[in-house]
């Protein structure tokens, strides 16, 4: 059984949409989406794309789920908030460059 | 009614954990946090933080679920990504200048 459906208490199914993307090995990865989105919606989120980009959704469902357990008030968001600092702060110390030169 | 209980067509209670972020007047933005978290998710995610929080929360919430609506496949994930890139190019612009110093 896959990670998800282990975690679902269910057979896993031949055709399991989450299998692919959840393996038993890492039972924490289901858990987090499972707590954030619930598994219906990732499931539906899966289904509605193209299998060859499923995987890569996976990650990054399972990437923001992480970071909403991590940060419950600014989730993934706060990454995005300090990347954009550190671009501002890249520009200013460019233009100080620029201006000494 | 706040967004919420009449997206959810019930009765908006007076202690309504939706009714302060997800106002009357903006339909749209519970309908995005509702199909790719569900309601009860979203309760559950605020109802775990402090009152001074969740209109952050929900603000980054409805963020990140209007992004997986508008890139399925990567996300707010997706931005991250051209962040990182454009810190890069910042500092390879920076190392360049430097160099020619």
């Amino acid at each position: 059984r896959c990670a998800a459906c282990r975690h679902l208490r269910r057979r896993c199914p031949s055709d399991c949409i989450f299998a692919p993307y959840f393996p038993a090995n890492n039972p924490r990865r289901f858990s987090y989406v499972h707590r954030i989105y619930g598994a219906s919606n990732v499931a539906k989120i899966l289904q509605d794309l193209p299998e060859n980009v499923r995987g890569e959704a996976a990650d990054s469902l399972h990437y923001e789920a992480y970071c909403r357990i991590k940060d419950p008030v600014y989730g993934i968001v706060g990454m995005i908030t300090v990347l954009h600092q550190q671009i501002c702060a890249a520009q200013r110390h460019l233009a100080r460059v620029h201006a000494e030169i």
